[in-house]
């Protein structure tokens, strides 16, 4: 099985080293935009080789593992110049602009929109990790557009990754993943950025941070250049679950404010909810 | 050498652990309000024996664990019956008050303010863990307020327990503790509320949450009858980080209206510089 991996940082990186581990017979291309992380990825050895987009044209699946407002462009191209029974797909954090935009493409049927819900805060070829997609969530839009043997053989490469597969509605999986994940990453760069902004007249401030702090602004390591398309792709959704959440915060100071420090300890003690939540997360990527 | 520990949750349970082992003479007494927590830490093997608040008579050291609130009501009262000798000192995460409260106390001397830079999202006699404290900051206010020898004992428990420790006054402790602790449990508690009111309407939006998600939300798991008590006493600094946090959040939900991407990628590839501020972090803590 001949593979071109596009975009070869933490997602598209760590998509390759299972794929060589789990398929004997796979042969990985590599292409990237940043000519340091396409030589880093051979000398990793994630890749065998280093290819162009053109290859696409002659092998059997296409990783499209690249930020969302590029996949715009690539994407189409790809479908392009395919063969019949290439699987063309995609892992971006957005689905609804790819899904329209390609929904007349006369390949059509050869790609499908994928969005495994795995990561680190890292990126780039040397983030790459074994096992990352193992247990995890990978949603698939529009299955039904993609042709039989296609979404079989992404099934399969889905199934050796160790992957759970959840089927959604483009708009709806742009919705609901503003929440559980579009969100996190504001709300931590900008706790990132406020603590920052006090450091720079209190330097002693971060000496006193903990793990707690820590894991807060975890996702404020994100890159820029993967996480500013993707709110600009879902930037409504973005913007409704932003609002819900300054609203949140400003009740909060309200009720400080005016020493109502009961229902302050309701709102938590409500919101403590979150541990089975999060408990149901653990024991499904564990 | 006899411990009596005032609260047996994560905080104080975890001392004892670490004194039982770092200190072979060591006699633990015990008392918590909360009377299954006491039986608890005493089937645990956290404490050799159950004690009342008025065991504080007889003891070497007295550890002060419990919410910042009730502290205020018990420090006093153990000081008022404390021997000459008896080190008494607390773990809470607000130091201002306290101070203020006891600074005329006629048994001052045996107090030590500290804040332990520790803990988990858990808590109970149950969460309480071994080499909690190693490697972490302890911060100590007033410490010049403290006779001599009862200082000195202090700081070999704090090196028995693996601490670093930093200096600090009362008032710089609790404005710089708001922005790298306190705000960020309350980001986390209404993230954790904002998605958790989301999915009142929407069932599924908890199967599509990953390790990001889980680790913005972690402090959401923590304990109201701890932090209740301390944005109350922290009132005031912790509404200023809050205000400035929205402001924050208000402006990048402009940029983003606006459409100024541009902008929105400066911002998070400034705050990138947290990288290196939490391997500091961790560095320190490992």
């Amino acid at each position: 099985m001949k593979v071109l991996v596009i975009g070869l940082g933490l997602i598209g990186g760590s998509m390759a080293i299972d794929l060589r581990s789990t398929r004997k017979d796979v042969v990985l291309l590599g292409y990237d935009a940043n000519e340091q992380h396409l030589d880093a990825a051979l000398s990793l050895g994630l890749i065998d080789q280093k290819a162009g987009l053109q290859d696409a044209a002659s092998v059997d699946v296409v990783i499209v593992a690249i930020p969302v407002n590029v996949s715009l462009k690539v994407i189409p191209s790809v479908l392009d110049i395919v063969k019949d029974d290439t699987l063309v797909f995609d892992v971006g954090s957005t689905k609804a602009n790819i899904c329209k935009l390609i929904s007349e493409h006369p390949n059509r049927r050869n790609f499908l929109a994928a969005h495994p819900i795995a990561g680190t805060e890292y990126s780039g070829p040397q983030a790459a990790i074994r096992g990352l997609y193992k247990g995890k969530t990978n949603i698939v839009c529009e299955v039904e557009k993609t042709a039989f043997k296609v979404q079989e053989l992404a099934m399969d490469i889905f199934n050796d990754l160790g992957m759970r597969i959840r089927y959604m509605e483009p708009k709806a999986h742009d919705r609901h993943i503003a929440y559980v994940s579009h969100l996190s990453h504001i709300s931590s760069f900008m706790l990132g950025k406020t603590v920052i902004d006090k450091e720079r007249n209190e330097r002693d401030i971060f000496d006193m941070a903990g793990s707690g702090f820590e894991s807060t602004v975890r996702l404020a390591k994100s890159s820029p250049a993967m996480w500013s398309p993707i709110f600009e792709q879902n930037k409504d959704n973005v913007i409704e679950t932003l609002e819900e959440y300054i609203v949140n915060l400003q009740r909060f100071k309200q009720l400080m404010e005016s020493n109502d420090f009961e229902a302050i300890y309701r709102e938590m003690e409500d919101t403590n909810r979150i541990k089975e939540i999060l408990e149901g997360i653990t024991i499904k990527s564990s």
